[in-house]
């Protein structure tokens, strides 16, 4: 995490904005395996998420605040299901924009991933089935920015590198999101989260640094791990050491599934800068938050604020009744 | 069905031919809600399925033949879990076609469809995803069919209507399968399974008709209700009344998953043509599959030969033990 | 169901009002032994459910129209739960008040009912476990009915029989919230809902007829079956036979879980009133939803609109893909 | 149901019992696959069951009669898991003999069946693995029946043809305990349950008819379906119609789980005789709770005493709460 | 533990009492989720729990012993589940009252509690609802003392602090069973168990103290942590170290389910004094079976008395077969 | 692992072989418990297993090479579930002896262990029973062995010291097999694998002890650890320290069910051996697949070839998509 070079994060007022964060980013379902493994699974549990919705999700259950997201989805059973997850988490749907379905998926799809959470030496594996989605095929113009960051008011908007990887018109979109958030005095994070699966076929590394770079002058707080910053903006951050947060570093961390746990640091992270806590607090808030997510299954978070508080003062594992 | 006119069907011999049946489709991933909706769902159960391959597993697992399945997949774990699912069910995967994963799904991927069992006044549901399978992006060319009709050596092809409307090029793989069979005295039968939603954006159902009689000059064996020979076909059979075997004619069926009946009543009657009982029997046989297919979850048979001799025969439903 | 011998129902404007219903009632967790019975169970399914709150949770997933639902919950992990299961409801909780829990129930607590849904001759048997609960503490004054029904806005207020037996004061609640609401126009309607169980220790069947014939004067639409009309009134309804719908009546009805199918017959009526499509498609809407609710788990809804529809039409139950 | 010719049964006295009734045979572990076929299953749901035991845990779950079981168990973690699924079925086990076992079941074993429900067209299937089981080695002169039937006293003897299949032996230890629940005057039932699969490799029907009617002369309440009596008797009753229960003549039965149907109408039918209601009534409680029993997976009863009353009355299926 | 001062414990002869030990406590239902939390589940796993109790059933379960349980439950059907899951436990419950139901919960119920197991950094979470329940109602003069110890006979009472933080009648019944144990030479057990959230609507930390004070006295066996001693009894126990056994400080204790595993070491132990093999071996066996039952789900344990002795010694993990 | 003293295998040519390996042994079905007891679980996960047999299967669809099993089974649902289960094994069945069942299990049976995984201090349980199964009654001379070694053709025979135990007659299979392997150049691998308890009943360690070096000397690599060498081999085998590979030696393995983990070391070790990377690379091979294999339920491995790679160059559990 970086703050952009700036001394200090200024905020819109609460009583002013209709929502706390306003994520972009896709929706996926996600299809888990439980114990085993996806390609020997004869079932599946199901969960949504998305790097940048994940962010919003954990604002709004865990921490109390008031999020939407904006996304696209075809409008099926698979895109109603993410529909009953999204209510289940909280976001506001109100800007997600659903497409036709044809019936069959050529013309546009939901996202699925297929998401097992590992267990010791076995590394977490995901197949992400993503092409040709719903929110993949947004354009420029087609969100009303002003509605969203003027007319209700936003007091942060959160997108990210997986977003922006989607298709070269998504990247458009997310900064004309940023262009329009700017306008408003709306904070910006951006998670850098590099996949290389994403980018290969669409210009790769080099395109990667061209489209972060780019955006990263509107962004107000950037996120990711050394390696992101490496492969996603094309550079090494000198000085960056002392403001970053190393979820991995922590010791001795037990983990159900370590799949979403940055996403959670990252919805912990803001939460701190939102409550205006100052950084130090806020990277502690943003680690025990993503601790605790990933102690259950799922991309997203089922802690709550007390627990959070709880672990970033070292509370024991004693039974609480 | 129909028996495209033909006086009788003529068999190569079982000693000389490595496959009873070979199929040519799609195999998809079944997510089945079980007793809730696919919108509602948190857990899936997972099946393969596709209306070619169908027939080869009932005729593998009920009838005890030897089958393979000819079709293309995606190599991620999806496509490993419809592997380890084919395995099971016993048809077999030499000449799968494996195509290299862009691990996001922009290129190709593998078929999945989300499909509730229906209960009541409340109807089966399906929501199929298929759109840029590697399937559907099979060309002519690709399948050496020489060797699987005239080195190895087949007494049945079955094929139909869903693999036709995948894509331009699947009709003329079928196409080209359909003459190889013919060469080799293989017998063909194709299952109409007319569906609007597959054709509506590739012409509708004046392509169908087109593609569908182009083909039939080649089948021996022609399956479908009266709607599919009517929106398939565009016409009306005459005096093909006698030779249709209606299955949900039966009285008093209960039913626990009605999607696949239809498929394992056309391999319960190509079982009755491959052992040689005669027209009437054959279709005796795959209504009786057809009913025991739908006792149970899932597109597939899970039934055995003596239930199906002992349904033809009446047989009750006291405890066997 | 009848309506008060009012010749219409004058309805507010939609572009005026937040809320096209708020519901004002209990909203228990339901635990679901599904195919075993409470006593020999090891495992259990949990719902919301409510017979006013399932209403509102109809009208809001299956027709789309905007909810509230008006009710008290203790502030533990339980009522967390509920919280969870409404937001997957999709109906509003601004309304909800939420009440300290003292850690061990001796206060307050939330209603839990163990329900399972019979089979066949064994009749579903529900074991409510409702007492001490924050709703039943709900007292006149507590909640701002000028907020909802006058700032807001409301188009209808669905109440009924179970709230007002709660207790002394939630009787007094409901008929303050009908004051209001007639004030600022708002339709309301009351289902009778009589219980036995929940009278007998507060006066019995004579307070239940002087409560529920306070509270008549203000009922727009009354909703009951005969019993309910009888004990809950304490007099027969004369002429009022041609608007009864029977949801019992409907020949050949496959049930799976019959609770809660009488709140989605009124879901599906008010549906009918509030889109204004006259009193007997409104009945059939209320039949269809009915029906089609009891064909899955759960004391809510899972159908879709189409799926009423279509119902209403008498469609099949061929597989729809 | 026979009554052995006898005008009438004289019951011990409640009071100087221990025992309302002692079942003689076998417990076995039964695994069920629920809705699919063993043959297919990935899991399995475990109950124990016995024809003869089921009769004394209908006794005493549904009845609140106290019963005990006499049989064998080989002692290791499936003869503990029946220990454990026995306590949960309230049947007293101080008469269970724990034979030692060898760690590889050649020696001793436990009874284990695999068994569907079936569904529809497709029949309940049983496959049985109950050779070599502890209690197929009892032999006479193991079991104290004094101490059973004239120290702690039994008002009735429940065994059949079952347990007298299992080996010579077991058909000579039950005639030990007729004799000797003969001199307490304790009441004697015998279901003939015939199966063929345990008799054919014992000597078959003639030695079944040789052993049943050698134990008849013991027995006062014979119960059995007509093919039983012909099959384990070898003769045709006259005059025996107008007491034979049949349960499956009842019209419109919706059945979940058929098996061990016949032995809850068994415990019903003693629970009659037990309560000295006449033999009418006995057969009417005998069909009801056999009814109920198999409105529920498993071999054995979940109903209520009050849920059989009710039957009996013609009970409706609205919910009871 | 401390074992009061003294320096023997003097037992009852085994073949003069009926019962090993009795209990006298609440027994209430746990709804366990699993792998998730109480407010995001959909479904739950049902044990039975309580302090007292759960030594009663380690005893009779793990050790063999015969246990009975004074409690109260409402006769509802989750009253019929916890007597269903006391079977199972095989803890003789011809003590426990039955009080009848009102159909709400009005008047009296059953105690619930939601707990989850807790993961890593997530400590477990209960949340328990057990107002007005049945047993909080109990009052001296209810519970023939007599009868259980000087008729029957009993070894070992076993009781404690949260049973005594029910309400004002229930340390008085604990009282009066004291003094009929101490009557007939009874030892008496006391777990403090001190609970925060029990004691402060009646009183608080001084009254739980004058409660635990009072009951002091009668107490052989004093069971605790350094937390319950100090807040439960108020004073610090001078050279009390080298008695105590504290399960926490075990090295590298891998667990599933901590809840419980207090009660597990107290039957551990107190199997230890009731078979006479010393207060260090009484000690090591509490603390290897409170070690072993927290590898199993729900609050009781599922080992058996061979494994504590093997882990006594130290036995490793390799596979037993 | 030790390879006979020899310097080197030379194997057949692969194009030469239908076989890459053939397992003669056991296949059990495993029925599993999961978090909880045998003895407390009311359901079963289902999978197959045998100590030879999964060798083959690790080889088929972990490493995709071509292998085939030896076996006899009786035919039953039980029987046919194992077919089922081995179908989805990949491992080829054409040398199955199906032997015809007798409806009780008098005469033979199949195979079944009851085994938990085991957790923390409580350690992985079996209890197998195994006793008169079709497998055990295999006899010399019912085997066609030139067809499989000489027609077929086959690089690989795998066969251990369970199978050999299971009978008098199973030890002279294992013999036939292995000099007709010998006869035809293929490598013998024997997995000495000691039980105490199959041992025990048929003349104990001495007799273990002269069927093992009866048939060491036919033996290319021999696998067990030390406590296997010593026992089943009656001797220190010196200097063979270096060629031991040490599965539970690896630091800080975390395992989910460690049951089968030493036969996914032996596929691993034989896949080493095939694939002519030499001995250390075989045991590293092993070693790798092992700590896999028990990282997921069920006796056989989930792991995929590139996973094994990975976790041979020590490569993490970072999330892999």
């Amino acid at each position: 995490m970086a703050d952009g070079g700036k001394n200090s994060i200024v905020l819109r007022k609460k009583e002013e904005c209709k929502w706390d964060l306003v994520s972009l980013g896709e929706v996926m379902l996600r299809l888990d395996p439980g114990d085993v493994r996806v390609a020997t699974a004869r079932q599946f549990n199901a969960w949504e998420g998305g790097g940048e919705y994940n962010v919003a999700r954990g604002l709004r259950r865990c921490f109390g605040l008031k999020t939407a997201v904006v996304t696209a989805l075809a409008d099926n059973p698979v895109g109603r299901l993410l529909e009953d997850l999204m209510l289940q988490g909280g976001v506001d749907q109100s800007h997600v924009q659903w497409v036709k379905y044809d019936g069959v998926g050529r013309t546009t799809r939901n996202g699925i991933n297929f998401t097992e959470r590992g267990f010791g030496v076995r590394a977490a594996l995901g197949c992400s089935d993503r092409g040709n989605t719903a929110v993949s095929q947004l354009k420029p113009g087609q969100i009303d920015w002003d509605e969203i960051f003027g007319k209700e008011g936003a007091r942060w908007l959160h997108t990210g590198g997986i977003f922006c990887a989607l298709s070269e018109s998504t990247a458009e979109v997310a900064k004309e999101a940023m262009a329009s958030a700017r306008k408003y005095g709306t904070i910006i994070s951006y998670d850098l989260n590099y996949r290389d699966s994403l980018w290969k076929s669409i210009g790769g590394k080099a395109k990667a640094t061209e489209v972060n770079r780019d955006l990263a002058s509107y962004v107000d707080v950037m996120i990711g791990n050394e390696e992101d910053f490496t492969a996603a903006l094309g550079f090494q951050i000198e000085g960056a050491g002392e403001d970053l947060g190393e979820l991995d570093s922590m010791p001795n961390l037990e983990i159900f599934d370590r799949v979403g746990g940055g996403d959670s640091f990252a919805s912990g992270l803001i939460y701190g800068f939102l409550s205006e806590k100052g950084a130090d607090w806020a990277v502690n808030c943003g680690c025990a938050h993503g601790a605790l997510a990933m102690t259950t299954p799922g991309d997203t978070t089922m802690a709550t604020i007390d627990e959070v508080l709880r672990t970033m003062k070292g509370g024991g594992a004693r039974v609480q009744r």
